[in-house]
């Protein structure tokens, strides 16, 4: 079980434990192993949802390998790699906890921020899943699952966690947020963009994945607002459609430019970027507040 | 999403919280409200393990009700089900520790107890779906599963939670060993014939469940070490066979009988049973010492 999640940690990018270590020293904390342990417990916790989310989501993928379910199947057939995934997610989220508490950092404050992160990705991803089952998908309730499943748990809670672990005050924190929500949402948004038009050899995913999959992102809420019905029809007729092909994809991505989403959204990426960067002032240790601008620029680039 | 896990609470025989309320006295605690929110986080925990189990097993009910993610799926689908109950599973787990920390009982000793716990279940449950899969079925690997998945986290890893929050010495935690290990044994005996030959209406799940799910049980292994080639065939068959219909159990149920396993096990909980009742001795404290024997038979005991 220990190899299997091992070879799972191999990929990623530890954005998390990243925010972790960088609100730490931004927050006056110093480069110690126990703050390396406990940002990397973040890389743990990540590995249990991810793990668990592509066994709800089905997926086959995951970093341009099976997904781990889908390793397990190969092993012994579709029902022990689904339980066996589950299971690992179970023991991984077990163990990132263990790892935390294992770093001597969690403080009453860390805790907080700690159970809050796990609740609140949990609330975000049931929010995610309600979206994918009901039809109403509009552009406020895609910017309410982005800010609980990206902003909060991908940036603001893991600077937070390595705030609190520095005894950071109030000021910190609230710099954090200020910087960490917008920039969470441009993140997610950037994340949508790829998810469509990315090119697999970054992406590690399909070509039109996320088209396939039916996501009601941002970018698609805003496409049906701006649609005419003749594309509505097409969005309502195509989206989440499993066996969705290249041409299918291309007329999917026609109706995401030609309603101006893509446009619109890569404006707001641009303002929500410039808004997280301006929260980046000296409440923040100066090297800290160096690095996380250069993160801000390229969690949020487009593609060359 | 509390709501969900409030409502499926309400069933269950709280024997882990038992264990660990009494370990905890018999080891020379007291009966107090943080012992008592300390135990609770164990039936959190167990209800995070079954939720997972009956997607896992694809089981239909749980306690004579739909299983959680088939209520979920009468909702908003089978898709849906599943994914709302790996995240609420994964949401309990983390409350459980939430809950078991906020107790303020969690002491290092206590703490190691609780990982281990963890980890050791979700070792038991894989080597449990290995078990399901691989066609060995021996009694000893059976046994094996028994004492991690019934043994150590039902009875023993309860026990030395409650002794460790008491601040017991070794003497105690090696008692509750000597009484948990052949317990747990003869407990999940038990449950094997309850999941063979048990009354509907008393187990809250349909006659001869455990013959359709195919469980590589004591029982089932026992009895094929001592069929005939032509009853170990018919075992080999219908054993894990979805469409078992009654006439089906009771061909099997036959075989469990007349190899004489169904006896052989019979013996086997009684000789564990009474190897635990024989380790209550002055190293508990008197009034958990009453308890502890009388939960043994209970949980052991034939029904009538």
């Amino acid at each position: 079980m220990a190899d299997a999640v091992g070879d799972f940690l191999t990929g990623g990018k530890r954005l998390r434990p990243g925010f972790c270590f960088w609100g730490h020293l931004g927050a006056g904390g110093s480069d110690t192993p126990e703050i390396v342990v406990a940002a990397a417990a973040l890389e743990l916790f990540q590995a249990a949802a991810i793990i668990h989310d592509d066994v709800m989501d089905g997926s086959d993928t995951r970093r341009g390998k099976p997904a781990l379910h889908k390793q397990l199947a190969a092993e012994h057939g579709e029902r022990f790699g689904t339980g066996a995934a589950i299971l690992l997610g179970d023991l991984t989220l077990c163990w990132s906890e263990e790892m935390l508490v294992g770093s001597g950092l969690l403080n009453p404050d860390a805790r907080e921020v700690f159970d809050t992160m796990r609740a609140e990705l949990m609330a975000g991803q049931y929010l995610d899943l309600l979206e994918s089952v009901s039809s109403n998908g509009t552009v406020e309730s895609a910017l309410r699952v982005a800010r609980y499943k990206s902003a909060k748990y991908t940036i603001v809670e893991p600077l937070h966690l390595g705030a609190t672990t520095a005894g950071a005050g109030r000021d910190v924190l609230e710099a954090y947020s200020s910087y960490g929500l917008p920039l969470g949402i441009a993140f997610q948004l950037r994340d949508d963009l790829l998810g469509v038009f990315g090119d697999p050899s970054v992406t590690g995913k399909p070509a039109g994945d996320d088209l396939r999959e039916g996501k009601r992102t941002v970018l698609v809420a805003t496409a049906l607002e701006r649609s005419t019905p003749a594309q509505a029809d097409l969005v309502h007729r195509r989206l989440g459609d499993p066996e969705l092909d290249a041409d299918g994809v291309a007329e999917l991505r026609d109706v995401l430019v030609t309603t101006g989403a893509v446009d619109e959204v890569e404006k707001l990426i641009a303002s929500s970027t410039e808004e997280a960067l301006a929260a980046l002032d000296e409440r923040i240790a100066d090297e800290a507040r160096d690095v996380l601008a250069a993160l801000a620029l390229e969690a949020t680039r487009r593609e060359t």
